[in-house]
């Protein structure tokens, strides 16, 4: 048990959650993580209600996980890139990732992360099961697992 | 871009979000790696409303998270334990703080995690910083970090 001199509320497991600890957040910047960037495609990808998808997409540009940049001018359009505190969710995006795999994977992983050029796999702990190297956002690229073309493929075009 | 075969629905993230993509769930969880076991303290700590603390526990019973135990016959009360697959969560667990620490403690760490025994700080990788090895949920204990007690304590009987 912890000492009673801890506070509850000061946590960053709770704070953390105060930005993040929403299906549809996660399931954003997971896809922010995978290279969509534009409100149509987040929008298709994910079959979120666009006032919904409006919602998170702000807050996540409020919390500073976003950065808007314009890329059309008439309409003026824009997308969504992750900053550096986005990029740096990438060591909860696996470790999210990894325990699904192990326990509500039945078919194998839907989706392998792979220590890029060398092409080892990610382990849980972030490193290269093939050369044992520590791998991070940067330096890992995503690739489809065993699991992911059972179903319907999605439609992006 | 994920290639166009990848469902998104096939998801080891979105799958795990089905299980403990909810603030109250993953605060449940980080109170039982703190030691609590039971209703009363979970409810005391949390100041989650007993409904929403029922359902919770309910549900990570469900899926596999905790294990009810019997405490006391009459009347019948249980207590609320990790299991393996619960335990396994610990990486999640650490990963969601260390970002926390990171980006939304500007105290410091309201709570460390250390390697039992070596005293060494768990850092975002799950290492100790102070002997290198891997540390788990078994090998590691929480203290309270710099920012721990600048607010009033709670009051855990």
């Amino acid at each position: 048990m912890l000492p009673r001199t801890y506070d509850n509320q000061v946590c960053s497991v709770a704070r953390t959650l105060e930005t993040i600890g929403d299906r549809w957040t996660m399931l954003v910047v997971r896809d922010a993580f995978l290279g969509v960037r534009r409100f149509e495609d987040f929008q298709r990808d994910l079959g979120i209600a666009r006032n919904v998808l409006t919602d998170r997409l702000a807050r996540l540009v409020d919390d500073g996980i976003f950065e808007r940049h314009r890329y059309q001018e008439k309409p003026e359009r824009f997308e969504y890139r992750l900053t550096e505190k986005g990029i740096d969710l990438w060591l909860v995006m696996v470790s999210l990732m990894k325990w699904g795999d192990r326990y509500a994977a039945p078919d194998g992983p839907p989706m392998l992360v792979l220590h890029k050029g060398c092409g080892g796999e990610v382990d849980e702990r972030f490193r290269c099961k093939s050369c044992g190297a520590d791998v991070d956002a940067r330096s890992s690229e995503a690739r489809p697992g065993p699991a992911a073309d059972r179903r319907s493929p999605i439609a992006v075009p």
